[in-house]
Protein backbone atom coordinates (compact mmCIF):
# COMPACT_ATOMS: atom_id res chain seq x y z
CA UNK A 1 0.00 0.00 0.00
CA UNK A 2 1.17 3.43 -0.79
CA UNK A 3 0.32 4.83 2.22
CA UNK A 4 2.50 2.93 4.39
CA UNK A 5 5.44 4.05 2.43
CA UNK A 6 7.41 7.27 3.60
CA UNK A 7 6.69 10.38 2.08
CA UNK A 8 10.35 10.73 1.04
CA UNK A 9 10.35 7.11 -0.83
CA UNK A 10 7.27 7.69 -2.52
CA UNK A 11 9.22 11.29 -4.00
CA UNK A 12 11.72 9.00 -4.76
CA UNK A 13 9.52 6.41 -6.47
CA UNK A 14 8.03 8.97 -8.66
CA UNK A 15 11.30 10.88 -9.47
CA UNK A 16 12.34 7.32 -10.98
CA UNK A 17 9.32 6.31 -12.75
CA UNK A 18 9.73 9.85 -14.67
CA UNK A 19 13.20 9.46 -15.07
CA UNK A 20 12.50 5.72 -16.59
CA UNK A 21 9.65 7.29 -19.13
CA UNK A 22 11.65 10.23 -19.95
CA UNK A 23 14.78 7.94 -21.12
CA UNK A 24 12.62 5.37 -22.45
CA UNK A 25 11.10 7.81 -24.78
CA UNK A 26 14.32 9.71 -25.71
CA UNK A 27 15.85 6.15 -26.33
CA UNK A 28 13.18 5.22 -28.55
CA UNK A 29 13.25 8.45 -30.32
CA UNK A 30 17.05 8.06 -30.96
CA UNK A 31 17.63 4.32 -32.25
CA UNK A 32 13.88 3.12 -32.82
CA UNK A 33 11.99 0.87 -30.93
CA UNK A 34 13.55 -2.45 -32.09
CA UNK A 35 17.06 -1.07 -30.45
CA UNK A 36 15.70 0.33 -27.40
CA UNK A 37 16.43 -1.91 -24.51
CA UNK A 38 16.16 -2.31 -20.69
CA UNK A 39 19.40 -2.03 -20.05
CA UNK A 40 19.51 1.44 -22.35
CA UNK A 41 16.71 2.76 -20.24
CA UNK A 42 18.06 2.20 -16.93
CA UNK A 43 21.60 3.52 -17.76
CA UNK A 44 19.84 6.45 -19.33
CA UNK A 45 17.69 7.13 -16.34
CA UNK A 46 20.78 6.52 -13.56
CA UNK A 47 18.05 3.65 -12.06
CA UNK A 48 19.57 0.16 -11.85
CA UNK A 49 17.82 -2.55 -14.04
CA UNK A 50 15.91 -4.46 -11.48
CA UNK A 51 14.11 -0.83 -10.23
CA UNK A 52 12.32 -1.63 -14.09
CA UNK A 53 11.79 -5.24 -13.83
CA UNK A 54 10.04 -4.29 -10.31
CA UNK A 55 7.80 -2.17 -11.63
CA UNK A 56 7.23 -3.86 -15.38
CA UNK A 57 7.77 -7.13 -17.36
CA UNK A 58 9.01 -6.09 -20.37
CA UNK A 59 10.36 -3.26 -22.61
CA UNK A 60 6.74 -3.12 -24.38
CA UNK A 61 5.09 -2.41 -21.10
CA UNK A 62 7.43 0.24 -20.01
CA UNK A 63 7.21 2.00 -23.57
CA UNK A 64 3.29 1.23 -23.38
CA UNK A 65 2.83 3.24 -19.92
CA UNK A 66 5.80 5.75 -21.53
CA UNK A 67 3.31 7.00 -24.29
CA UNK A 68 0.14 7.15 -22.23
CA UNK A 69 1.77 9.05 -19.87
CA UNK A 70 2.78 11.13 -22.53
CA UNK A 71 -0.65 12.00 -24.01
CA UNK A 72 -1.38 12.71 -20.38
CA UNK A 73 0.66 15.71 -20.71
CA UNK A 74 -0.18 15.95 -23.88
CA UNK A 75 -3.74 16.34 -22.92
CA UNK A 76 -2.89 18.70 -19.81
CA UNK A 77 -1.26 21.24 -21.94
CA UNK A 78 -3.61 21.52 -24.40
CA UNK A 79 -6.57 22.30 -21.73
CA UNK A 80 -4.47 23.88 -19.37
CA UNK A 81 -3.58 21.45 -16.14
CA UNK A 82 -6.91 19.34 -16.20
CA UNK A 83 -5.88 16.42 -18.31
CA UNK A 84 -8.41 15.61 -21.31
CA UNK A 85 -10.45 12.76 -20.65
CA UNK A 86 -12.75 13.47 -22.85
CA UNK A 87 -14.10 15.85 -26.11
CA UNK A 88 -15.56 18.67 -24.54
CA UNK A 89 -19.36 18.50 -25.31
CA UNK A 90 -20.79 22.69 -25.26
CA UNK A 91 -23.86 21.69 -27.69
CA UNK A 92 -22.04 22.78 -30.53
CA UNK A 93 -20.28 19.13 -32.36
CA UNK A 94 -18.81 21.10 -34.76
CA UNK A 95 -16.78 23.58 -32.48
CA UNK A 96 -16.10 20.64 -30.05
CA UNK A 97 -14.99 18.72 -32.52
CA UNK A 98 -12.46 21.44 -33.94
CA UNK A 99 -10.98 21.92 -30.70
CA UNK A 100 -10.02 18.42 -30.29
CA UNK A 101 -8.55 17.99 -34.06
CA UNK A 102 -6.79 21.72 -33.14
CA UNK A 103 -5.06 20.05 -30.62
CA UNK A 104 -4.07 16.73 -32.25
CA UNK A 105 -2.62 18.97 -34.77
CA UNK A 106 -0.61 20.85 -31.96
CA UNK A 107 0.83 17.40 -30.76
CA UNK A 108 1.59 16.24 -34.12
CA UNK A 109 3.64 19.55 -34.56
CA UNK A 110 5.49 19.05 -31.60
CA UNK A 111 8.85 17.53 -31.28
CA UNK A 112 8.50 16.09 -28.15
CA UNK A 113 5.20 14.09 -29.02
CA UNK A 114 5.70 13.81 -32.94
CA UNK A 115 9.56 12.12 -32.44
CA UNK A 116 8.83 8.87 -30.19
CA UNK A 117 5.32 8.31 -31.45
CA UNK A 118 6.69 8.03 -35.29
CA UNK A 119 9.27 5.53 -33.79
CA UNK A 120 6.36 3.79 -31.83
CA UNK A 121 3.99 3.87 -35.30
CA UNK A 122 6.77 2.58 -37.60
CA UNK A 123 7.57 -0.50 -35.49
CA UNK A 124 3.80 -1.03 -34.84
CA UNK A 125 3.56 -1.37 -38.79
CA UNK A 126 5.80 -3.66 -39.67
CA UNK A 127 5.70 -5.44 -36.45
CA UNK A 128 1.50 -6.88 -36.46
CA UNK A 129 2.02 -7.89 -32.59
CA UNK A 130 2.93 -5.03 -31.31
CA UNK A 131 0.83 -2.99 -33.67
CA UNK A 132 -2.35 -4.56 -32.79
CA UNK A 133 -1.44 -4.59 -28.78
CA UNK A 134 -0.92 -0.56 -28.82
CA UNK A 135 -3.75 -0.17 -31.11
CA UNK A 136 -5.78 -2.38 -28.34
CA UNK A 137 -4.38 -0.42 -25.07
CA UNK A 138 -3.40 3.52 -26.49
CA UNK A 139 -5.05 4.42 -29.50
CA UNK A 140 -8.54 3.02 -29.01
CA UNK A 141 -9.56 3.81 -25.66
CA UNK A 142 -8.47 7.82 -27.51
CA UNK A 143 -10.81 6.74 -30.39
CA UNK A 144 -13.99 5.58 -27.57
CA UNK A 145 -13.92 9.67 -26.60
CA UNK A 146 -14.84 10.39 -29.85
CA UNK A 147 -17.71 7.70 -29.98
CA UNK A 148 -19.19 9.14 -26.76
CA UNK A 149 -19.09 12.44 -28.11
CA UNK A 150 -20.74 11.73 -31.55
CA UNK A 151 -22.89 9.21 -29.19
CA UNK A 152 -23.76 12.74 -27.25
CA UNK A 153 -24.42 14.30 -30.91
CA UNK A 154 -26.94 11.64 -32.19
CA UNK A 155 -28.70 12.19 -29.07
CA UNK A 156 -29.01 15.91 -29.58
CA UNK A 157 -30.27 15.41 -32.90
CA UNK A 158 -26.77 16.51 -34.58
CA UNK A 159 -25.31 13.51 -36.07
CA UNK A 160 -27.69 11.02 -37.90
CA UNK A 161 -28.85 8.60 -36.26
CA UNK A 162 -28.48 5.52 -39.19
CA UNK A 163 -24.53 6.00 -38.49
CA UNK A 164 -21.98 3.74 -36.60
CA UNK A 165 -20.06 6.68 -34.38
CA UNK A 166 -16.95 4.02 -34.61
CA UNK A 167 -16.84 4.59 -38.12
CA UNK A 168 -17.48 7.82 -38.62
CA UNK A 169 -14.65 9.19 -36.02
CA UNK A 170 -12.22 7.89 -38.71
CA UNK A 171 -13.42 10.77 -40.97
CA UNK A 172 -11.87 12.74 -38.64
CA UNK A 173 -8.71 10.91 -37.35
CA UNK A 174 -8.13 9.25 -40.30
CA UNK A 175 -7.30 12.59 -42.44
CA UNK A 176 -5.52 14.25 -39.82
CA UNK A 177 -3.22 10.93 -39.24
CA UNK A 178 -2.66 10.01 -43.21
CA UNK A 179 -1.17 13.56 -43.41
CA UNK A 180 0.82 13.09 -40.19
CA UNK A 181 2.57 9.91 -41.63
CA UNK A 182 2.34 10.10 -44.78
CA UNK A 183 4.21 13.55 -45.11
CA UNK A 184 1.78 14.66 -47.65
CA UNK A 185 0.91 18.49 -46.77
CA UNK A 186 1.03 20.58 -43.88
CA UNK A 187 -0.77 19.77 -40.45
CA UNK A 188 -2.29 23.04 -39.74
CA UNK A 189 -5.49 24.74 -37.96
CA UNK A 190 -7.05 25.73 -41.19
CA UNK A 191 -6.88 22.28 -42.16
CA UNK A 192 -8.04 20.39 -39.31
CA UNK A 193 -11.48 23.02 -39.23
CA UNK A 194 -11.61 21.55 -43.17
CA UNK A 195 -11.85 18.48 -42.08
CA UNK A 196 -14.59 18.83 -39.52
CA UNK A 197 -16.93 21.12 -41.81
CA UNK A 198 -16.41 18.34 -44.69
CA UNK A 199 -16.98 15.49 -42.45
CA UNK A 200 -20.11 16.76 -40.85
CA UNK A 201 -21.79 18.50 -43.70
CA UNK A 202 -20.46 15.95 -47.04
CA UNK A 203 -19.19 16.26 -49.86
CA UNK A 204 -22.51 16.39 -52.28
CA UNK A 205 -24.41 18.90 -52.08
CA UNK A 206 -27.35 19.65 -49.46
CA UNK A 207 -30.62 20.56 -50.28
CA UNK A 208 -31.21 24.56 -47.98
CA UNK A 209 -31.96 23.48 -44.56
CA UNK A 210 -35.32 23.76 -43.23
CA UNK A 211 -34.18 26.27 -40.13
CA UNK B 1 17.47 4.67 -78.79
CA UNK B 2 15.64 1.29 -77.53
CA UNK B 3 14.90 0.06 -81.13
CA UNK B 4 18.48 -0.06 -82.05
CA UNK B 5 19.50 -2.80 -79.54
CA UNK B 6 19.00 -6.23 -80.48
CA UNK B 7 15.41 -7.99 -79.39
CA UNK B 8 17.51 -11.03 -77.59
CA UNK B 9 18.99 -7.83 -75.84
CA UNK B 10 16.07 -6.47 -74.62
CA UNK B 11 14.44 -9.43 -73.53
CA UNK B 12 17.47 -9.49 -71.12
CA UNK B 13 17.29 -6.04 -69.78
CA UNK B 14 13.44 -6.62 -69.00
CA UNK B 15 14.17 -9.71 -67.30
CA UNK B 16 17.27 -8.60 -65.10
CA UNK B 17 14.89 -4.92 -64.30
CA UNK B 18 12.04 -7.81 -63.77
CA UNK B 19 14.45 -9.68 -61.27
CA UNK B 20 16.01 -6.50 -59.22
CA UNK B 21 12.25 -5.11 -59.13
CA UNK B 22 11.51 -8.57 -57.29
CA UNK B 23 14.56 -8.73 -55.35
CA UNK B 24 14.55 -4.99 -53.91
CA UNK B 25 10.63 -5.60 -52.63
CA UNK B 26 11.66 -8.91 -51.14
CA UNK B 27 14.42 -7.63 -49.26
CA UNK B 28 12.19 -4.38 -48.01
CA UNK B 29 9.62 -6.98 -46.50
CA UNK B 30 12.18 -9.16 -44.86
CA UNK B 31 15.23 -6.73 -43.68
CA UNK B 32 13.25 -3.23 -43.72
CA UNK B 33 14.22 -0.15 -45.71
CA UNK B 34 17.55 0.27 -43.63
CA UNK B 35 19.38 -3.48 -44.26
CA UNK B 36 18.38 -3.33 -48.21
CA UNK B 37 21.30 -2.58 -50.02
CA UNK B 38 22.39 -2.39 -53.93
CA UNK B 39 24.85 -5.44 -53.06
CA UNK B 40 21.95 -7.24 -51.44
CA UNK B 41 19.61 -6.62 -53.73
CA UNK B 42 22.49 -8.14 -56.83
CA UNK B 43 23.07 -10.38 -54.98
CA UNK B 44 19.30 -11.79 -54.99
CA UNK B 45 18.90 -10.74 -57.87
CA UNK B 46 21.49 -12.42 -59.92
CA UNK B 47 23.07 -9.46 -61.29
CA UNK B 48 26.32 -7.47 -61.04
CA UNK B 49 26.46 -4.50 -58.57
CA UNK B 50 27.10 -2.54 -61.95
CA UNK B 51 23.85 -3.14 -63.63
CA UNK B 52 21.82 -1.55 -61.08
CA UNK B 53 24.38 1.39 -60.69
CA UNK B 54 23.91 1.85 -64.90
CA UNK B 55 20.20 2.12 -64.52
CA UNK B 56 19.78 3.59 -60.93
CA UNK B 57 21.86 6.31 -59.17
CA UNK B 58 20.32 5.20 -55.74
CA UNK B 59 19.20 2.53 -53.07
CA UNK B 60 16.10 4.82 -53.03
CA UNK B 61 15.97 5.23 -56.60
CA UNK B 62 15.49 1.47 -57.44
CA UNK B 63 13.23 1.21 -54.68
CA UNK B 64 10.82 4.16 -56.12
CA UNK B 65 10.47 2.51 -59.80
CA UNK B 66 9.76 -0.97 -57.50
CA UNK B 67 7.06 0.38 -56.06
CA UNK B 68 6.11 1.90 -58.72
CA UNK B 69 5.98 -1.17 -60.71
CA UNK B 70 4.23 -2.84 -57.81
CA UNK B 71 1.41 -0.14 -57.83
CA UNK B 72 1.38 -0.54 -61.48
CA UNK B 73 0.72 -4.55 -60.83
CA UNK B 74 -1.95 -3.72 -58.77
CA UNK B 75 -3.93 -1.86 -60.74
CA UNK B 76 -3.42 -4.49 -63.78
CA UNK B 77 -5.27 -6.72 -61.37
CA UNK B 78 -7.56 -4.91 -60.10
CA UNK B 79 -9.05 -4.18 -63.91
CA UNK B 80 -8.00 -7.13 -65.63
CA UNK B 81 -5.06 -6.09 -67.16
CA UNK B 82 -5.31 -2.72 -68.13
CA UNK B 83 -3.80 -1.40 -65.22
CA UNK B 84 -6.30 2.35 -63.84
CA UNK B 85 -4.26 5.42 -64.29
CA UNK B 86 -7.79 7.03 -63.65
CA UNK B 87 -10.78 6.89 -61.61
CA UNK B 88 -13.50 5.50 -63.45
CA UNK B 89 -16.50 7.95 -64.44
CA UNK B 90 -19.23 6.58 -65.08
CA UNK B 91 -21.84 9.56 -63.77
CA UNK B 92 -22.17 7.56 -60.55
CA UNK B 93 -19.39 8.99 -58.17
CA UNK B 94 -20.06 6.70 -55.22
CA UNK B 95 -20.27 3.64 -57.55
CA UNK B 96 -16.83 5.13 -58.68
CA UNK B 97 -15.60 5.42 -55.26
CA UNK B 98 -16.74 2.52 -53.77
CA UNK B 99 -14.53 0.64 -56.55
CA UNK B 100 -11.50 2.04 -56.12
CA UNK B 101 -11.77 1.99 -52.36
CA UNK B 102 -12.57 -1.71 -52.35
CA UNK B 103 -9.80 -2.28 -54.65
CA UNK B 104 -7.33 -0.31 -52.51
CA UNK B 105 -8.38 -2.47 -48.92
CA UNK B 106 -7.84 -5.47 -51.20
CA UNK B 107 -4.63 -4.51 -52.20
CA UNK B 108 -4.06 -3.80 -48.30
CA UNK B 109 -4.94 -7.09 -47.57
CA UNK B 110 -2.94 -8.78 -50.07
CA UNK B 111 0.56 -10.00 -48.32
CA UNK B 112 2.27 -9.04 -51.77
CA UNK B 113 1.90 -5.42 -51.25
CA UNK B 114 0.92 -5.43 -47.55
CA UNK B 115 4.58 -6.24 -46.86
CA UNK B 116 6.64 -4.02 -48.57
CA UNK B 117 4.46 -1.48 -48.29
CA UNK B 118 4.10 -1.32 -44.98
CA UNK B 119 8.48 -1.28 -45.03
CA UNK B 120 8.43 1.75 -46.77
CA UNK B 121 5.48 3.76 -44.56
CA UNK B 122 7.68 2.75 -41.80
CA UNK B 123 10.57 3.98 -42.82
CA UNK B 124 9.12 7.48 -44.33
CA UNK B 125 7.65 7.77 -40.88
CA UNK B 126 10.74 8.09 -38.99
CA UNK B 127 13.06 9.69 -42.03
CA UNK B 128 11.39 12.50 -43.06
CA UNK B 129 13.28 12.82 -46.29
CA UNK B 130 12.25 9.39 -47.65
CA UNK B 131 9.16 10.10 -46.27
CA UNK B 132 8.62 13.60 -48.46
CA UNK B 133 10.46 11.99 -51.51
CA UNK B 134 8.06 9.17 -51.57
CA UNK B 135 4.79 11.32 -50.69
CA UNK B 136 5.84 13.19 -53.47
CA UNK B 137 6.54 10.94 -56.15
CA UNK B 138 4.44 7.98 -55.08
CA UNK B 139 1.75 8.85 -53.78
CA UNK B 140 0.73 12.50 -54.73
CA UNK B 141 0.42 11.28 -58.25
CA UNK B 142 -2.17 8.67 -56.81
CA UNK B 143 -4.36 11.34 -55.14
CA UNK B 144 -4.30 13.58 -57.66
CA UNK B 145 -6.87 10.94 -59.47
CA UNK B 146 -9.10 11.84 -56.97
CA UNK B 147 -8.54 15.62 -57.25
CA UNK B 148 -9.32 14.62 -61.12
CA UNK B 149 -12.54 12.55 -60.66
CA UNK B 150 -13.62 14.97 -58.16
CA UNK B 151 -13.44 18.07 -59.80
CA UNK B 152 -15.27 16.51 -62.70
CA UNK B 153 -18.05 15.76 -60.22
CA UNK B 154 -18.17 19.03 -59.13
CA UNK B 155 -18.87 20.23 -62.88
CA UNK B 156 -21.48 17.22 -62.98
CA UNK B 157 -23.09 19.12 -59.90
CA UNK B 158 -22.05 15.94 -57.92
CA UNK B 159 -19.76 17.48 -55.02
CA UNK B 160 -20.18 20.78 -53.74
CA UNK B 161 -18.44 23.58 -55.63
CA UNK B 162 -16.84 25.44 -52.57
CA UNK B 163 -14.84 22.37 -52.25
CA UNK B 164 -11.05 21.98 -52.18
CA UNK B 165 -10.98 18.39 -54.31
CA UNK B 166 -6.98 17.93 -52.64
CA UNK B 167 -8.79 18.07 -49.11
CA UNK B 168 -11.70 16.29 -49.64
CA UNK B 169 -10.25 13.13 -51.43
CA UNK B 170 -8.61 12.93 -47.60
CA UNK B 171 -11.75 11.79 -45.83
CA UNK B 172 -11.59 9.11 -48.01
CA UNK B 173 -8.08 7.54 -48.03
CA UNK B 174 -7.06 8.66 -44.63
CA UNK B 175 -9.56 6.25 -42.98
CA UNK B 176 -8.49 3.78 -44.97
CA UNK B 177 -4.72 4.18 -44.69
CA UNK B 178 -5.44 4.81 -40.30
CA UNK B 179 -6.73 1.25 -40.47
CA UNK B 180 -4.27 -0.18 -42.77
CA UNK B 181 -1.41 1.49 -40.67
CA UNK B 182 -2.65 1.36 -37.16
CA UNK B 183 -4.02 -1.75 -37.11
CA UNK B 184 -7.50 -0.96 -35.24
CA UNK B 185 -9.58 -2.81 -37.40
CA UNK B 186 -10.55 -5.06 -39.93
CA UNK B 187 -10.36 -3.41 -43.63
CA UNK B 188 -13.06 -4.76 -45.49
CA UNK B 189 -15.02 -3.70 -48.82
CA UNK B 190 -18.19 -3.12 -46.30
CA UNK B 191 -16.12 -0.50 -44.70
CA UNK B 192 -14.71 0.74 -47.51
CA UNK B 193 -18.73 1.43 -48.84
CA UNK B 194 -19.38 3.07 -45.71
CA UNK B 195 -16.36 5.48 -45.62
CA UNK B 196 -17.72 6.68 -49.26
CA UNK B 197 -21.42 6.98 -48.10
CA UNK B 198 -20.38 8.94 -44.63
CA UNK B 199 -17.79 11.11 -46.58
CA UNK B 200 -20.42 12.35 -49.63
CA UNK B 201 -23.40 12.62 -47.45
CA UNK B 202 -22.09 14.03 -43.91
CA UNK B 203 -22.39 13.18 -40.34
CA UNK B 204 -24.83 15.63 -39.50
CA UNK B 205 -28.74 14.82 -40.62
CA UNK B 206 -29.50 15.98 -43.74
CA UNK B 207 -32.91 18.38 -44.71
CA UNK B 208 -35.05 15.81 -47.07
CA UNK B 209 -33.58 16.27 -50.73
CA UNK B 210 -36.00 17.37 -53.45
CA UNK B 211 -35.61 15.31 -55.98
Amino acid sequence: MADSRAPDSTRRSERSRRAIYDAALALVSEVGYGRTTIEGIAARAGVGKQTIYRWWPSKGAVLLEAFLDLSDQAAREADGGEGIHEIPDTGDLEADLRLVLRATVDEMNDPKYDVPSRALAAEGIVDAELGVEFARKMLEPQLQLYVKRLRAAQEAGEVRQDLDPRIALELLVGPVAHRWLLRTLPLTHAYADTIVEYALHGLAPRPPARH
